[in-house]
């Protein structure tokens, strides 16, 4: 597979390497003039091309080949997850961006403690471009603001969306069937959801997710449920 | 739930908990003598106490009560994944141990880059401790000794473990239905395995396993289909 990179503009012809896809490209992986290269512009197009100019710090590329990549056919997952604190932020939008989910909202609840600023969701745009270039995904997850939980429960049910909350306790299980409508997977942060937004989310039809074995880290419980979501779906 | 922490032996009445342990009581958790705590020794045997006596380097633990937590209901699952490098191992062995998983191997395959040495190893072994106290989990996840992909094959099925592989190709999916043996799941490297190997491993009737959405880093293929093969057990 050629070094992949991400260019928000494909042009039929020629494309332009923004200045840190141009920086990877030359100064990472080390490409020059005459390589091959892929482009993904994050909406399912795709080009096959090769370096035709580089400066120091910009690339262009003369496209040989556009391809128009379908987004997977099944219903669209959201993760709306309370942010882990650090680097296990963009370690799961790493991991939820391989699984193949649609979009990630930080989840503002009770016992939150993170909430990401504008500065840091940049970057996590940013984690979602590194994980596409390396899994292959062509359609961008996108990074939502942060929204309380209650407006999001709200904004799920407007949208048809099948609810579903993780939170232990007997009441729960896993052994999700099948998943045929949109979904909204609800992440807790580490001291839980409060009795409350259990609750609310139970008047939204929601169903619940538990794991038996053990109390699951933000982080972890994100890729494992919509590893389970997708997989139904 | 009292403050966890991991004692290896758990004496009827007393206990005393080593240097790091102490550490992590004293100088992490700020606890003081009278505080209450709970103590687990690995093997299943989980203590209720309050701290007796503490000096600044050694906490020692008055016992009131001692249960024996039975390991879960199910077939054992061992991961032999070939490691990733730096953080991401770590970062791998905390959520296999945070999901239940039984042993983790450290896989020598033809395209692996990274050996753990026996300080590595060590380290893993912390993780792992590290995951417990966090997940309530009381049995150790065991880390093994690194093992060559052969070895690993011939020594599942001398057990009667059923063979699962993460390779991507149109031959496999993920619709695993119910795992009623123990089960060795094997995970290849960032090059993925070779096709010899994954012959070899057809020819001990190993399932493969895949994800159609993208080629999946190694760490988070570990924590997917080990969920998911849990999920089925």
């Amino acid at each position: 597979m050629a070094a992949r990179f991400y260019c928000s503009q494909i042009g039929d012809e020629t494309a332009r390497l923004d200045d840190s896809e141009s920086h990877h490209a030359l100064h990472v992986m080390r490409l020059k003039v005459g390589d091959d290269l892929e482009l993904f512009d994050g909406q399912g197009r795709v080009c096959h091309g090769n370096i035709a100019d580089a400066d120091r710090r910009q690339v262009s590329v003369a496209v040989s080949r556009i391809v128009d990549s379908a987004r997977p056919n099944r219903p669209r997952l959201v993760v709306a997850a309370a942010p882990p604190r650090g680097d296990r932020l963009k370690s799961m939008v790493e991991k939820l961006t391989e699984l193949g989910v649609d979009e990630f909202i930080p989840l503002r609840t009770v016992r939150s403690v993170v909430d990401p600023r504008q500065s840091r969701l940049e970057k996590l745009r940013s984690t979602v471009i590194g994980a596409m270039k390396q899994s292959g995904r062509n359609h961008l997850m996108q990074i939502c603001e942060p929204c309380e939980f209650s407006v999001a429960l709200r904004n799920a049910t407007a949208a048809g969306q099948s609810v579903w909350i993780a939170h232990p306790g007997e009441a729960a299980g896993n052994a999700v069937e099948t998943v045929q409508r949109d979904a909204l997977l609800l992440i807790g942060p580490e001291g839980g959801f409060t009795n409350e937004e259990v609750l609310q989310a139970t008047d939204y039809d929601a169903e619940r997710l538990s794991w038996p074995e053990g109390i699951l880290r933000i982080e972890t419980a994100s890729v494992l449920f919509a590893g389970l979501l997708l997989q139904r779906m």
